[in-house]
């Protein structure tokens, strides 16, 4: 079964949210030590809870990273445990090298760490890609990538914006990502090589779709960041399928550290957040 | 005291060669396990026997990452066993990410890890360098960068060289990188922000030196990967300062697995290769 299948399942049972998992030691309900042990016990157990409501996760690599070796053993726990949950996982680590190097990295993503996808940077070309993509078609299951093309931090447009060849260098991007996706399209219609499109500008999204007619999108930006569930809405296909909207902070951490209902407020938020992106 | 005089005392002493720590498990000499424990004893030995021809190191993340949580640890020896012996420290590790994710990133490398610098990707924009930027300045004693510019690899043209505003895309990065650096100037009157260069093409090398003289170069692509002393020579200052040329597997794999007489071959290496630079 292609990644692009197991990603369409996901969002067919339990719809388009993906639940970015970001620990910062000091949101941790105080029940939790401000350690690399307490966010492991404590995203594990954010797994259980929002379970119904989504159906992928995507742990940010860099704060397990700051938790030193240990931080990487909670991280390794928080991918094996959403597996045995059903999640599809992304690991949010925009790794990018080249050769042998990202040979190495996408071995880490895939089989080290045993993650389902992994979001990459373009920045160094074609050979800072094809190492990724060959290690993930070579996996069973097959794996997938999520390149950046348009990211939505209010910097994001300094160089991906800059025309280049009478276009924005992101729309080079996304050519070069739709010509990778469709070499391997599943089932569904989509590919392995997804792309990471903020959704702050409409009409970028409108365009991108276009462009990238077979490409799944994580959309990031929802929720703790000011996106709508509205905004994402030109990142689908008219199937429904094809795109995915994150939501880190807004629905993970919806509590103060000191408040002892913290479990019914992540339910309560990653219920709400599954039937505003449904709606 | 700053980065970049850190880092001219390093080139004052011993030279220009940067020894690129990227350990194979399958190259490693037989005697060591091929695994964490086996990389970590092998890279000790390499730092101590190249510790009179070169005064900077740069480990390769991707490589220990890809030995898992172990591997960090491993990581983080080496780090810190090169920081013992006097080495200026490059973490390669091409880290992009925006606001409190790129700081975590920062706070990754400069404190948990204690690396002296970091290698970035600029894709993300001004947000995904300033968090960077900010925590290696706050940091003691200061911490350094060095910025993906014009990478050596075959396809790093697709995107860094396509034409914007006319000019290719990596002479803006290359702009905004002498903007970031000149905030922050040391005694030998070069910055805190430098640029990752290759040195495949020399006129591109010497309009890149000119847009950015205050700025430390990091040449990829010495000894192995078939670049030559001469290759770099455009991309030093008159004052024989502002780059070091990297050297991976031509200075730390010299050698077939089998082999006993490996020490030597890497003390030759290494000897050679500053002599070489040098000359």
């Amino acid at each position: 079964m292609t990644f692009a299948d197991r990603l369409a399942d996901a969002v067919k049972q339990h719809g388009t949210l993906c639940m970015g998992i970001d620990p910062r030691v000091e949101m941790l309900p105080k029940e939790f030590h401000a350690d690399a042990a307490g966010v492991e016990a404590f995203c594990l157990k954010v797994l259980e809870l929002v379970r119904p409501y989504s159906g992928i996760v995507k742990p940010q690599a860099a704060f397990f990273e700051q938790l030193g070796v240990p931080g990487f053993a909670a991280m390794q726990a928080v991918l094996k445990r959403a597996k045995e949950l059903g999640f599809v996982t992304i690991l949010d680590a925009k790794r990018g090298d080249i050769a042998s190097t990202a040979q190495a990295y996408a071995e880490a993503a895939f089989q080290t760490w045993d993650a389902d996808s992994l979001t990459v940077n373009p920045y160094l070309g074609r050979d800072s890609i094809e190492p990724f993509l060959t290690v993930a078609r070579q996996s069973v299951p097959q794996r997938g990538l999520f390149v950046l093309v348009r990211t939505s931090n209010p910097g994001g447009g300094m160089f991906q914006n800059l025309p280049c060849d009478g276009q924005p260098l992101y729309r080079h991007v996304a050519e070069e990502v739709a010509r990778w996706n469709d070499e391997c399209l599943g089932e569904c219609g989509l590919g392995d090589v997804g792309a990471v499109v903020g959704a702050t500008n409409p009409k970028e999204l409108v365009e991108l779709r276009e462009q990238m007619p077979r490409v799944w999108f994580l959309v990031p930006g929802y929720g703790a960041q000011g996106g709508t569930a509205a905004d994402a809405k030109a990142a689908y296909r008219n199937d429904g399928l094809g795109a995915i909207v994150n939501s880190s902070r807004g629905v993970v951490f919806p509590f103060k550290p000191e408040e002892a209902n913290w479990e019914a407020k992540i339910v309560a938020a990653a219920k709400q957040a599954q039937a505003e992106l449904r709606a």
